[in-house]
């Protein structure tokens, strides 16, 4: 098969989408001397990344290289793209990837999107491959302990690159190599995809039991038990369970739950403090990737015969209005007299 | 095998050490209506645990129930045991061991040290066995993502009881329990043990990436790296991959990691921030478990063969004054290219 050089000096590089974790990815492609051309719905916000270097309403602060510029015209970016990057909501990548007239035969699609699609519970590389028609040797997906704010502001991270072609994926993670950006490689794209998925769903579990005041022992149980319930529907669909004790699984849910600065976190603790779904969603801004997905992670889990309690309080808690203290008791007096099983 | 019923009305309980978890320990078997004994070598400490029920040193702000009861004298406190709950630091244990004179047969020990002994490499457990001559059957070690604090706030806490005879461990759980404290059970001891021992040394390193700047993506690596350290030394001894994903690993870790009542964390995070070995030490104030463990846990896994890289660093700044952003960029580039292998 094939290969572009996506290593040779000026592969042309599309990114769809100029939410945090898109535009981080373009400084890290530009920090990496690699041109960029985003595609953004919002003319104000493409006009400031091209006349002021800036996407002040998703990654205020940081100024974005020339490198990365911005268009509204979704086939101007995509246009002899040798790597086409995907960083829209999940539940509109469909959508978006349907209006895409001129992808090539030889297109890498990369997707930096984490969520599970509500309609289908399809992952994002199902989607991608769906809709474009690309084989899944020529999708590498993105995920890890991987903070947009962080990684614009140069902090060492983490991430996985995975993609059933490993030579593949390789080439997308020397895109990116710079002294704080370390890209590592996985051909366990099921395993790497569904850890970026459901972690947004344990991620609102336990900004939950944060708002409501619990402490880092109660967390530190529910994400132990969130990873454990992940990596059950992971293996379940023939994930590799090192993956899910890496970057993508435990290195990226230990990162959400961490930080202030993930939105599903957020909006669990929005929750937990007493607020309404549409309160919290609104005082969080920005996609809540884990709302949506909880009931695909739930459907599927269902189908699959997996228990999955943390995703199934999370649903109740978004959509049932189940009582939050009612909810974390019930969590942790689950009886397991060995914890094992 | 004669068992003393341990849930009978009034058991005697001693609980030797007057430090934060020993103290938290107590509080909890009291609320769970069972009286006990501590021991401190502290003559003020203990006698403010007996005018005042308070431990201001270290738990400051907790008041004791009435049943906690404390003296200077530690065959005192063992006479007649039934359970004699060892919390001295890991260092002291073998010493402190030694002077009981009056251990029943039957005694059921419980551990609630983290720590590998430095001049054997022995886990507390085992230094119990040799001292003491209790056979494995009646040695219970405790671990999980216990902050001591948050224990004495009454957060909802899960914690691992574990012990060769799995009706022991059940039988001290059963001791403990009320609506705030969840003990589980397991009979892998070594993964609990060895969870809790090196997760201060992990703990420490994570604390110097806090203290030097690095953010939750570098922070969240670290301790899925840790993680992977610890399981690895642990398989080679035998012990179970689930109990290092569950709460006495995976669990233990991440609360400890997250918190800033821990000292080991907090040890490490006035390293990070400059302090020379002895600054930090005086510092944090208490016992640093994870700075003498981290020469055992090192030593232990040379001789297994056994690769520690994050335990490699903690020895080399505290032993060896390395220079710690050195450190850190070296432990973030270590070429993976494929991160399962």
């Amino acid at each position: 098969m094939h290969l572009p050089d996506l290593a040779a000096a000026s592969p042309r590089i599309a990114v769809l989408g100029t939410g945090a974790w898109g535009t981080a990815f373009s400084k890290v492609l530009a920090d990496a001397g690699h041109e960029s051309l985003m595609w953004g719905r919002n003319a104000a916000c493409v006009a400031e990344i091209n006349d002021h270097h800036h996407n002040s309403a998703r990654l205020p602060g940081f100024p974005l290289p020339p490198r990365v510029r911005a268009t509204t015209d979704i086939n101007e970016a995509t246009e002899g793209a040798d790597v086409i990057v995907v960083a829209v909501p999940a539940q509109s990548a469909r959508d978006v990837l349907a209006t895409i007239e001129n992808a090539g035969p030889d297109t890498t699609w990369v997707s930096l999107m984490k969520g599970v699609e509500l309609t289908t519970d399809q992952r994002m590389s199902e989607v991608i491959a769906e809709v474009t028609g690309a084989e899944r040797e020529r999708i590498v997906v993105v995920s890890g302990p991987n903070l947009a704010k962080e990684i614009a502001a140069c902090q060492p991270t983490a991430t996985v690159m995975a993609c059933a072609d490993a030579e593949r994926a390789a080439r997308v993670a020397a895109l990116t190599v710079t002294d704080y950006f370390r890209p590592y490689t996985n051909t366990d794209v099921i395993g790497v995809e569904l850890g970026g998925a459901v972690k947004n769903v344990i991620a609102i579990a336990v900004g939950m039991a944060t708002g409501a005041g619990f402490g880092d022992n109660t967390k530190a149980t529910l994400i132990t038990r969130g990873l454990a319930e992940i990596t059950r529907l992971a293996l379940k669909l023939g994930a590799d369970p090192k993956t899910m004790a890496g970057l993508a699984g435990m290195g990226d849910l230990v990162a959400t739950c961490a930080s202030p600065l993930s939105r599903n976190h957020t909006f669990g603790a929005h929750l937990g403090r007493g607020m309404s779904v549409s309160e919290a969603i609104a005082a969080t801004g920005g996609t809540v990737e884990g709302v949506k997905s909880s009931r695909s992670v739930q459907h599927l889990a269902r189908q699959l015969g997996v228990e999955m309690p943390l995703t199934d309080a999370v649903v109740a808690a978004c959509y049932d209005g189940m009582d939050l203290h009612t909810m974390m008791r019930a969590l942790l007096s689950r009886p397991h007299k060995d914890e094992r099983r």
